[in-house]
């Protein structure tokens, strides 16, 4: 944990104290003098020599946690067991629970959801498998599926440490849509290891939400899962940023009067979301893209041992541009980063066409900050909540897999991505939108309707829904 | 789905109507003429030359829902889409929920339990990974895990079918013991892909409990997967049934004041549930156990290509006694039957010793039924509801791993089990021991909180547990 980011904050110590040779005065004495201020002990046990409290201190300088837990390791018969504040409280115990949809009260009530009456709706499912979509939860339920090799920006911590994101997917799946949805964190990374255990675990689900898996592997196991199951299998990291920037991209172009088809863009970062994104705008009509990565413009001038770089060199740049961001930039309508922070400069984007678009995605740290450009720019997105036009996943996958599930879609297709993203867009009114208002807030509660709506029609229109949803 | 079984009940007919050609009169005239009765019509949606109603009708006379069916399939322009009744409903896209613990109402509550602060908890995790215990749902969850091949007494059925089951189980475990549990049915039925795609989505869960799954796979997947995981492992159709069967066993044993190293056991069944309940028996101090199955009493006289028929006549039947069911029950003590229904007669139990014990479980049809026997019995004990001393799994698999989840068992052991068995007998006061009582209801919310009690205590004592249990 670092210590630093708990100041200014009320953290939780909790202490063991050695009740024959401990001192509490002189525990609460030393905390005063670190610099924390106690406003609350709780007495969480005590016996057998040993009593255990919660002391809840304020603390507001940097560096007070760390000289507290410091001062309080040199006393006798005192140990900290534990440092947390509100946030690891919150996740104390994992995010979300099981809720029966019935109490079992009696049993009338266990003979119907279990032995014997269960039989009979095994039965039905055995003589009839599609009828699991109305008898079991694979109606509403989403698998949220990580091996923890690409977690946030925190990089390759594992299926252990990467559980408390996919719970709080989950409980952004159930709050936003009211779709359930269960994190299931893999032990294996082995790009065959992670394909086999998800199909092995399928049956129960109506969808597949891939995360935080890394990149080139991101892209075999989605389009083998999606190729191997009939359920709908979603990289959220790849296409969740790719339909809510096309979404910001399509109102920033009408605020400053450009069409998709002419609009001269440049992205930076081609990873698993850079390249989903390039092939969202691509499929919507855009004609001129050009991708920068660490060696520089993409060409098909160059052969790239990356599989997924050689594809981007050999659909986009048809002007076989070379050189570094600089070059690329050169007369660009749009910036889109979803690279490393802080790279691109303000004379870059004085050598973009007048008006341009920024979208600075990269997370914590955007490619440039807002108030470094502000004044150069028609259009300014980020990643970051703290700013306008906050570039966010929330605003699509809760919806969309709510469409996928409502129409039982085998897949979710482009046409369907590109409905989110025109879904998503169509939620400002033309009255509304505004250069610091270009994408709804995560709040606003007729995104998710909109989204599914249209994206239960576009499943209609492609094929893919195996219901026919009443509106 | 069985016709007949809906009869004498409510149930709920789907009708979809064609405008223009069908006539609701002549519908609702074949229902009453074949036996039913209307008592409700909801009109559920209505166009495009459509109209879709939902029926709720009376039957009483067996093969009414049958007639029914095939009145209406003649009528020209009505097609009957559903048929369900009170368990069918209930069974309505699925029988467990996922509940958020907080609510996400702000940007602040967004932020804490998902980007970017709970990044702070992942890194806390990633450095030391048993924290998991503590900041994710690992505490508290189980996964549910079948394949579907011997599901209830249907046998085969794969993992669609198998998942009502697994699902009312999750019920159970939340109902009666407050551990979360979630149902995963795989999509394999090969041995060693079961123990890999188990062993890949473990990290999230704190326990496995194996369900459903034939003989003698169960026997290698959960061998393996005990070794192979730092959670406990247990196939519920194993030990469930052997640690409430031994419960049972150790009052009536004592209400005919036999002791276990005494008592002449046999056993009729040696799958999964037999030799498990054999194992117990054994680790609990039985001294006679004979097991017979299809081919007559296992003895050491005899080479099995079985594994686990050569382990058991090895490890049992010290008298190397031979013949049928009839031979080995000749003076015994206690019958125990995990087999098929019917396959004791009135002439063995006549044979055994006085004042016998006979536990007949196998459902839903027991080896003898209880009104042909009971004059002849000390005790009586069956798998059924409808009878006294029900034999019932969900007075273990609750409790004990609500013990092994609070203490952090590595492992469910053979002490944890005996102590699970001791539990559940001990809530049956001496007082209130009688034959028609030896093991406690289902409902009696006592047995939980002593099971976890006695489950603790004995992790502790065999150095499984990670964490000792402030009482």
């Amino acid at each position: 944990m670092n210590n630093r980011s708990l100041d200014g904050k009320t953290i939780i110590l909790r202490l063991e104290l050695d009740t024959a040779t401990a001192q509490f005065g002189k525990a609460a004495t030393a905390i005063e003098k670190a610099g924390g201020d106690i406003i609350a002990i709780d007495v969480i046990s005590t016996g057998r020599g040993l009593s255990v409290r919660d002391l809840t201190v304020k603390v507001s300088e940097q560096g007070t946690t760390a000289r507290i837990s410091e001062a309080l390791g040199e006393l006798p018969g005192i140990r900290l067991v534990n440092v947390s504040d509100r946030t690891f409280l919150l996740h104390l115990g994992g995010k979300i629970a099981i809720a029966p949809k019935t109490p079992i009260q009696n049993r009338d009530d266990l003979s119907r959801v279990y032995t014997p009456e269960v039989a009979r709706v095994c039965t039905a499912i055995s003589e009839d498998p599609s009828k699991a979509f109305n008898l079991t939860i694979k109606r509403n339920t989403v698998a949220v599926v990580s091996d923890g090799s690409a977690v946030l920006g925190l990089g390759n911590i594992g299926p252990y440490a990467a559980m408390p994101v996919m719970e709080g997917k989950a409980m952004l799946f159930k709050q936003f849509a009211d779709v359930d949805a269960f994190p299931i964190c893999l032990d294996t990374q082995d790009t065959e290891a992670v394909i086999t255990a998800v199909k092995a675990l399928a049956p129960g689900f109506g969808g597949i939400n891939l995360e935080d898996i890394s990149a080139p592997r991101c892209f075999e196991i989605e389009r083998r899962l999606q190729a191997e199951l009939d359920i709908p299998v979603f990289h959220d990291d790849q296409h969740g940023t790719a339909v809510v920037l096309y979404a910001g991209l399509l109102n920033a172009l009408k605020l400053t009067e450009r069409s998709l088809a002419e609009a001269r863009i440049v992205i930076c970062g081609i990873g698993a979301a850079g390249t989903a994104c390039t092939k969202m705008l691509l499929a919507g009509g855009a004609k001129h893209v050009i991708g920068v990565d660490r060696e520089g413009i993409l060409t098909r001038d160059k052969t790239y041992a990356n599989a997924s770089w050689q594809w981007y060199a050999d659909n986009t740049n048809e002007e076989r541009r070379s050189g570094g961001l600089a070059e690329a930039l050169e007369g660009a309508d749009v910036f889109i980063g979803v690279s490393a922070g802080g790279i691109l400069k303000r004379e870059n984007i004085q050598r973009m066409a007048p008006d341009p678009i920024v979208f600075a995605m990269a997370n914590p740290e955007p490619e440039i900050r807002p108030e470094q450009a502000e004044d150069l720019v028609a259009v300014f997105a980020t990643g970051r909540s703290d700013y306008p036009n906050q570039i966010n996943n929330v605003l699509c996958f809760p919806g969309i897999f709510r469409g996928a599930l409502d129409c039982r879609a085998t897949h979710i297709n482009e046409a369907m991505k590109l409905a989110a993203a025109e879904a998503i867009a169509s939620v400002i009114g033309e009255d509304e939108l505004s250069p610091l208002y270009i994408v709804p807030s995560v709040f606003n509660g007729r995104v998710v309707e909109e989204v599914r709506r249209r994206v239960v029609q576009a499943a209609a229109a492609t094929g893919v829904a195996r219901r026919q949803v009443r509106e």
